[in-house]
């Protein structure tokens, strides 16, 4: 398993998110795969331009403080999730992405982040 | 793709969510691969005896009335989700649920659920 490639994968994803970048996450967005996307709050977006669509919206607000915690991967060939907490704002929230190999490279068919509750001060999430 | 092998699974799962079976949910979920469950509201759980203890703690209250909507196939390979609307007492959810071919049957690797809106009355959703 390709884990440092999955890592490095999810890392862009953050980093494409924390910057409001929308042409790093164009390039992280599978092409070859079916996408969706859960944002939290938001109903199901399905579809690779609808889905850019939503990362459109949420980046026209600017640069997002969205800092990943502790990621951690389930691999299943060239299928991989990982399971991430989030941190913004003060708000934690927890996340599935989903990479596909796609092209030699792993890109994102699914994203859902959810919220749940700070975790107690002595956490391993922190 | 088998989508109905697919969706047979998807449905098992909420069958025995709703019926608090936790034989038949022990049944589904995958025991020859890496398996989390991220519960609204609750912190990501990983490994397949705390999942299962997880399901356990829920299902200690009783059948759980969770219905499923509109069920969505996202196949790749051996591994698909189905991303999916739950209905439960007035509360609407979105989740992901990951299954992965193991020993001929489809079986649950992740399953995360989180709040949505309420749809609009003539929304698609319902």
């Amino acid at each position: 398993m390709d884990s440092d490639g999955v890592l490095a994968a999810n890392a862009a994803f953050y980093r494409a998110f924390a910057e409001a970048d929308l042409s790093a996450m164009d390039k992280l967005v599978a092409r070859d795969h079916a996408v969706a996307v859960i944002h939290p709050g938001w109903p199901v977006v399905s579809g690779r331009a609808d889905v850019m669509k939503t990362w459109r919206t949420i980046f026209a607000e600017g640069p997002q403080n969205v800092c990943p915690v502790d990621p951690e991967i389930f691999a299943y060939g060239d299928i991989a999730l990982v399971i991430v907490y989030e941190k913004t704002a003060g708000i934690f929230l927890a996340a599935t992405n989903v990479f596909v190999r796609e092209a030699g490279d792993w890109r994102l068919v699914h994203h859902q982040a959810g919220p749940i509750p700070a975790p107690a001060p002595d956490a391993p999430l922190m």
